[in-house]
């Protein structure tokens, strides 16, 4: 079981600007990339979560840090890990990657929440895979 | 009632891409900014029929053709026409211009659907509204 | 010359995802409309700065917090505000309602540049007109 | 040499729109993805060919006939053909699947344009890259 997730893809032309460099808006984009792929890691689809337990995960926060840019065509790298994970609130962090540098580290918090946009609990068995995760050692 | 309505707002730079004009897929959202005030000036608001009719109007085919680029902060105006109008199929027209040029001219084709994405006929209150709308002289 | 811009738009189709609210990242979108029509605000256009003082303000940091959903067609209001300004660095926060409420509250942090993306410092002009909207009295 | 290319990803959250499905502007970014892996095909990057040869491909027609929605999640492969290549001209065509079904057909049209959007030939290297691959017997 991983504490960290890994996402490759490639920049695409209509996530750049007119700077010549991705627009900052879309590495938020990424996150959420990255997010599904953490819980695919874990054993789970984020979409059958949504479907079948009426869990949502809505975002209260999230802050991006850029470092360097991204271009067009570069292959990404989204590392996502759950730094804290209670039945109600989620936290990821993330390490956005080019084949040399770190272009930029995000964060998003999350509280889990019914389709009537009201908070809930996870069930037992999303929470156990997530904490399961969140508490796994590492890559090291 | 008119048979054209018209949508301004400024180009923003997520629109743009790196060769320094807008991105050609944002016409296609152009186009819904144009036919969300389209219903407007027919007298309803799109969102009130998808809420209250339970009717969505799916794209079944979108088409754009490309004259001029658009730029960065360029004033748009959206000319938008309901170009025929049945119960099931509504297809709409729309010219793109900044203040000196048409930029581009689009079509989009729709189907009326359920929440189940089946088919199925507008009601009496929108098909009547959109129809008079279809019918009227123009802005001559 | 006001400490305070206001920028207005309805939400678009495009910006909703299937929680049926408006997705998360493209709140970065609206404050980026925010600092446009912030610079208009100031007396100058954010386009012209960049095309003739070759000075980007690349964003270095972002965070947003998000308190309440915006939903599809609603209107939109982002008020800007410059928080800090020194010839290398630019601070903007923001409040983004609909008509009742308080949806989120951002903050972005820039630094100037030059087209080859290292840090520059400000024009005068520029600086002299930023400057002055960040130490005006505010809309008391 | 192939004749078609096949990019291969997964739906992302920030691609669906409130009626739960893919909002149709997002399958012309599909599209996109599909030409730069075309091109990869070939045997170069479009990245290298905007930066060296300062040759850019302008769309100036673009089309989509939508059969069934894309859901979030789905694996969604583009298949993406060269239909036509002329030094000034070239038109792509796009078949668009999940697992499972044909989702959409799309057609593009460009022509090549220098840094300043007038039009220009194709230089030897990219056009004969490209006319290979356009006379290519096909994938039976």
């Amino acid at each position: 079981m991983p504490n960290t997730s890994k996402s490759r893809f490639r920049v695409r032309y209509a996530e750049t600007d007119q700077m010549g460099v991705v627009y900052y808006a879309n590495y938020f984009i990424w996150m959420e990339v990255g997010r599904a792929d953490f819980c695919r890691a874990c054993g789970f689809n984020y979409r059958d979560m949504e479907a079948e337990d009426k869990a949502f995960i809505a975002v209260v926060e999230a802050t991006c840090r850029y470092l360097a840019p991204a271009r067009y065509d570069e292959e990404i790298t989204v590392e996502t890990q759950l730094a804290r994970a209670s039945r109600r609130v989620l936290e990821f962090t993330y390490v956005i990657r080019n084949n040399q540098n770190v272009l930029a580290e995000g964060k998003t918090v999350h509280v889990v929440t019914g389709p009537d946009a009201k908070s809930k609990s996870l069930s037992d068995r999303y929470f156990d895979l997530l904490q399961t995760a969140a508490n796994s050692p590492g890559p090291q």
